[in-house]
């Protein structure tokens, strides 16, 4: 039985034999009043996993076409090739006949995979996580009346660098801290998805700007994580183009390996 | 009528009012024997372009099933949310009743995006084109017994640096050079993902490899360019792990402009 927040509020079941899963949104995941874009995505990536052979999501791309709700959402999964080392499928998000999320995802066996290693990028440099961030000064939580529900879910230390700039907002647009689920799950792969969209925005390094709705959201699984529950987060935004942005992620475990990759295209709204 | 290679040979005509397309996939656009990936989501994305009101794939995501073949496709477009100022699809290339790409798009108009602009990425300093690369041995062509075809097709003229380390293959996965469609067919948008797919894997210029297929590839549309036919290209890879890599890759055209940004999940074969 799930134990953690994460796997009660991303359980699915299949509702028939022919690719229709059924979910729940909780409000435990939101941003404002919108459950967080990764965490939606791990509802569907549930659902794929349930109908594919291999266990890891190698890539996936989701597209948010409107924000979900709370409550039951149905998931649409098809499977557009079931292959002996890699499976890909499509997948929707569906409530009220309106499709949410749409996702297309090809899974795999990391512990199958054969081939050269050669790794140039390199972890963030940070203090241990109890010299990083204040849980009474999350970042995630400015600009909010209220304090948005994710962040008693998903914590995010900001190095001591990190927090100056978000206090500062000094044009560079790169984050770095710690990241763990808050009630300490373990870290596995089905929960990278979720962690590359749960820190704050990039941007809110470089500017005084309002939400950053996540138009497409493209995660690459690189390892299964080891360690503690904490991973090292980095995040950067280097073209910010007439209001679109790229945000790209990086997850490394206490190990040093990297973990997931991501890069999302959003939109940024002006300061509420 | 199209007068270039690129539009004549990713057009495509409905084929029922129900979403199905018909095109063609030629030989002038091979790598080896199969057909480029970025060619092949060209064709896939007319056909969306086709049922959208929207012009531009402001992202778009391909994942690669299998090789396409030579001869007519079918292009099946479902939109999952026609919008005003937003429009979502996915798309399938369908050979023999197998789906070899399906993509998941959301298009909308570059020129009606507002908001703050803030690029801190620079495109690559180069010598101009007539200083670049030599066509006489174009590192494309490395490593196959017979030229291929698309490098007739897509001109690629490695800056001085990049045409040093192709030839000797220190460990930098970087790539830098000049590219355009060889017949010099005016710059749009509608080339632009092929043209982030054309130039020679930048793991090449780390290691002795071989061919390096294409998983998955994500490309933002970031604006439309200007200038000659001629665009700057500079790819990377920074992380090679058991023969899975991502690769970046950064459009930029004369006036200095960011017009693209890719980034790919692909996998390394051993040298032939």
């Amino acid at each position: 039985m799930p134990e953690y927040a994460f796997d009660l509020d991303t359980s699915v079941t299949p509702s028939d034999g022919g690719g229709l899963w059924r979910g729940h949104v909780t409000d435990r995941w939101d941003i404002g009043d919108v459950p967080n874009g990764g965490y939606v995505l791990a509802i569907a990536l549930a659902a794929v996993r349930g109908a594919v052979r291999q266990p890891h999501p190698l890539t996936v791309t989701a597209h948010y076409l409107g924000p979900c709700r709370h409550g039951d959402v149905d998931v649409v999964v098809d499977v557009l090739k079931q292959g002996r080392s890699l499976s890909t499928a499509t997948a929707r998000l569906v409530q009220e006949n309106m499709t949410r999320l749409a996702l297309l995802a090809t899974f795999g066996d990391l512990a199958s995979q054969r081939g050269p290693t050669l790794v140039t990028a390199r972890p963030p440099e940070l203090p241990p996580p109890d010299a990083c961030g204040d849980p009474g000064e999350r970042p995630v939580g400015m600009g909010f009346a209220v304090r948005p529900p994710i962040v008693d879910r998903v914590e995010f230390r900001p190095s001591p660098a990190t927090a100056a700039r978000l206090a500062q907002r000094n044009d560079t647009a790169r984050l770095e801290g710690w990241i763990r689920l808050a009630d300490g799950r373990p870290l596995d792969v089905d929960c990278l998805p979720l962690l590359v969209d749960a820190t704050p925005p990039a941007v809110f390094g470089a500017l005084q700007t309002g939400w950053v709705p996540t138009l497409e959201l493209t995660v690459h699984v690189r390892g299964q994580p080891t360690g503690s529950a904490w991973l090292k987060v980095a995040s950067s935004t280097s073209a910010l183009i007439d209001g679109l942005l790229e945000e790209q992620v990086e997850l490394w475990d206490e190990a040093g390996n990297l973990v997931a990759m991501s890069r999302q295209l959003a939109r940024l709204l002006p300061p509420a």
